[in-house]
């Protein structure tokens, strides 16, 4: 079979896809935040952005015609598309299973309205939350007695809970983990799937009787969730540990993975493990009987104050995933994740036998999905092949087999790869192999590549001219830092672009470079303390 | 080993279970509805209230000792401790596969919040839904625009999708599947996992292009819901349609799967699934362009509008599941659900060599798990096995496995099943063979001792006086009916007793009795159209 022949057979189609291509996207478009605008952009074939030109345009024509997710009628609201729930569902059953290698991590389900007194114990943490937290006041026709807080996380629900089943040093350690919805009705621009209104998560709530239990647990699962981005996502993180300013509301210290987008230059925080202390333990109450009771001067038995925990990583992990492996054709799926892992195409030409291949396309399917590879085929009779070709290449499926009647005779299969669109005939003999290696290969590949590109993303500097210049090139700056608020504040400030966000501390990594003794803040001049990452973010 | 030595057993850890019940109870009660009354009452060992006397204590206390939920601090919403997300994932799982069968269905995610208007679209809809919903009016410090409803069930935000996704017979039949958590404020008294506020649930909708595809699905789907509840909760169902007075608000018919609770007589809606004809399509505009195209006088396309079924079934399935199967003891599993199916507890005698009795539990414990059966050891050592023996029950614990030095000798167990508490001496090697046999001789057993007490309860009648006697006696009666709604609102007035709602039809049966041509209406003494279930219900 030609090259030629295929591309022909792309060009014959162009008509009639330019026409249903039209329909399509103005069918996603039409719950559209900025409507009329896309609707006139977007009447051309597939994904018109390109990612190092418009990111932000781009990355939303990804998420809708990949077929990630919809909008809805409201702003930040979103509809998760059978390719998100699957994605989400895998990273659910990955993450249960490491929960349970982790211990004693029950799964329960706490309500989702919190009322106002609650939320509103531990000061930090209402301050942290309170400018985006959603309000129901009133049902049926009556104004509630009280107003309740849709959770935009649950620690002031499940800890007067804790209160009451924590008695003794033997309900210690107590884990706990939900998968739920949240909502935190932001006020600045959302982004699909990374900053929405309502987002479904993990969240994980534990209490111990020690700190050296409670900080153990922490790294624990901040690698449970490397772990997840890394090895599910083949999205490349970086662990370390969130400054105070930028720490979860109301913890003694955060923990995080982060990852970085490139062709933005921005980070964004991947997953959180926090370290509460006993900071709700104080508010909520939460105390238990030691082993080895002891006793004030009235005899009074005392009993210390639990640490505890918090952890979560949300459908966010779908969006970083998509800005890190999609390309201007669109969607790029690892191959652990993706819903379809394999589509089959016939390839009709004139004159051909186009039951006969039809037949061997779904045998192709039967025997791969014999194998445990999930495999379609696209049998829809009005749309040419190569409209197919671009449709599935913008829905980001790993692998795509050509089946025509060339590669009948030949008794072979043209399979291409979505990452490097590497076409390869393939002998029908030697498919499931070669499918289920290539699907491994095209997994790792997506990691090391966006690995090295994060590698080479980081830029080393001491000063501020320098600071500055890496952050002009998009780089993630590795800075010396003396470990102040205010420097923070002022790198902000003085950072800031015609609109663009100033940069902030993203985390301070686990794994330091050396720091000579005599190594100055970039910012401040001061002793640095500690190399810290910077940038702006999502 | 005697069976007077285990009694004994028993004895000896009475003082200081009741004590140790005595904290359990009292905490599991702080977040009390009935707080002072329980805390009172239930300072007892274990279950207090009896399933015959008292019905509605017991059945709390079953769903809290047995840990299937928790109290929160709001009347109506509860917390799912780990045996019910077990049952309620368990269920998914089944369901998740059963839809794959029935083909097409797609998993979403759809926004809790739903704009005035458009829960407001469908006017029998909102009607129905008006007095429980709760509305979300502000956000931080501000009111917002318009007021969100959450989501009381999805029609009204799933549909406008719909709207925009359907434009030709090729996009038919489309069909969602969700799990999501919904919210319908009860003023009514709340019941856990029954009737709450806040519950999770699987709904599904879809749309077709004819009535004849939508009236087969509706009856698939009930089919799916059956087997839920008979093969997975050994729950039997009645399936039949449900009256218009009793039909899902917006619905042109729905059909359900009845359950019976023969202790107290009354009858629950255990899943529904509704035709909605083109009542929302008619309201949300979801028209398609038909395979024969047909046009106006003006000769403009006309297009049909699709028939639409959604369908759902919740957590209330557990509560169906605890009512059903418990007893005085407390909560009964069907092995299919349960978390443990066994649990094995070491009986260490005085003078026993306990450490090779407890690492024969755990070797007996590996033994059953490397054979797929969910077990786990009784490790505590500040509880007497007699404790463990009632705490076990109390959590519905399929089987119990005793393992003493007398055991250990004879190379066999003592295995004790929960629901028909039989006790036999099993030997090690037969283990694996007898306790999977056993399991599933409990999930049939279990189910055919509901389905002889469900058919023992029904009582057919043809006169008024007929009919009240057999609801005297709890009965679930079958009743020739005019298919009057006067009727239906007659027999509820004149039905209603001393604390107690009047009776309402609870379905029409699709396996009907033989209707004599002559037989009467037994409220109205019209010419019966139709066989019905009458009764109370939840």
């Amino acid at each position: 079979m030609s090259k030629s022949g295929r591309e022909e057979d792309v060009g014959s189609s162009s008509s009639q896809s330019m026409v249903e291509k039209t329909l399509e996207v103005a069918k996603a478009s039409v719950f559209g935040e900025r409507k009329e605008k896309e609707m006139k952009k977007e009447t051309r074939l597939g994904i018109s952005a390109k990612k190092d030109e418009d990111f932000p345009s781009w990355y939303s024509q990804v998420c809708r015609f990949g077929e990630l997710i919809t909008l809805s009628d409201t702003k930040g609201l979103y509809i998760l598309e059978p390719s998100a729930t699957k994605i989400w569902n895998t990273l659910r059953s990955y993450m249960d299973a490491e929960l349970e290698k982790l211990g004693g991590v029950e799964e329960k389900k706490f309500p989702m309205l919190i009322k106002r007194d609650s939320l509103e114990k531990e000061k930090d943490h209402i301050e942290g939350f309170k400018p985006e937290v959603a309000w129901v006041t009133r049902a049926g026709e009556h104004d509630l007695p009280t107003p309740y807080a849709l959770r935009p996380t649950s620690e002031t629900i499940i800890y007067p809970y804790f209160k009451n089943r924590i008695r003794t040093h033997r309900d210690l350690p107590m884990k706990v983990n939900q998968w739920v919805n949240v909502v935190r009705w932001e006020v600045s621009d959302p982004i699909p799937l990374i900053r929405g209104r309502e987002f479904d998560w993990q969240e994980g709530h534990s209490a111990f009787a020690t700190k050296e239990e409670a900080d153990e647990e922490v790294l624990e699962v901040l690698n449970i969730y490397s772990r997840v981005y890394e090895d599910l996502l083949a999205v490349p993180v970086i662990k370390g540990r969130k400054s105070d300013k930028e720490k979860f509301a109301g913890a003694d210290y955060t923990t995080s993975a982060e990852a970085f987008i490139p062709t933005t230059g921005r980070g964004v925080q991947a997953a959180t493990s926090h370290c509460l202390g006993q900071n709700f333990a104080k508010m909520f109450e939460i105390a238990f009987e030691d082993k080895e009771v002891k006793r004030d001067k009235k005899g009074k038995i005392i009993k210390p104050l639990v640490w505890q925990n918090s952890w979560g990583v949300s459908t966010r992990s779908i969006g970083v995933m998509a800005m890190t492996h999609g390309d201007d054709k669109g969607l790029v799926l690892p191959p652990k994740v993706a819903r379809y892992q394999v589509v089959v195409v016939p390839v009709p030409f004139k004159g051909a036998d186009t039951k006969r291949i039809s037949q061997e396309c779904q045998a192709v399917k039967t025997t791969l999905q014999g194998a445990g590879v999930r495999a379609i085929v696209d049998e829809r009779d009005n749309y040419a092949c190569g409209w197919k070709y671009a449709d599935w290449e913008m829905k980001g499926v790993p692998l795509r087999i050509e089946l025509g009647p060339r590669d009948l005779e030949k008794n072979q299969v043209r399979v291409v790869r979505r990452d490097t669109r590497v076409k390869m005939d393939v002998l029908r003999v030697d498919l499931v192999e070669k499918v289920k290696d290539l699907l491994e290969v095209i997994q790792r590949d997506l990691y090391d590549d966006a690995k090295r590109k994060l590698e080479e993303s980081i830029q080393k500097v001491e000063t501020w001219d320098e600071f500055k210049e890496a952050l002009r090139q998009k780089k993630l700056v590795l800075a010396p830092w003396c470990d102040e608020v205010e420097v923070e504040n002022d790198v902000k400030e003085n950072s800031k672009g015609e609109n663009e966000a100033g940069a902030k501390t993203l985390c301070t990594p686990f794994e330091q470079p050396e720091l000579r003794e005599d190594t100055l803040c970039f910012a401040s001049g001061k002793p640095a303390k500690k190399w810290t990452y910077w940038g702006r973010s999502y």
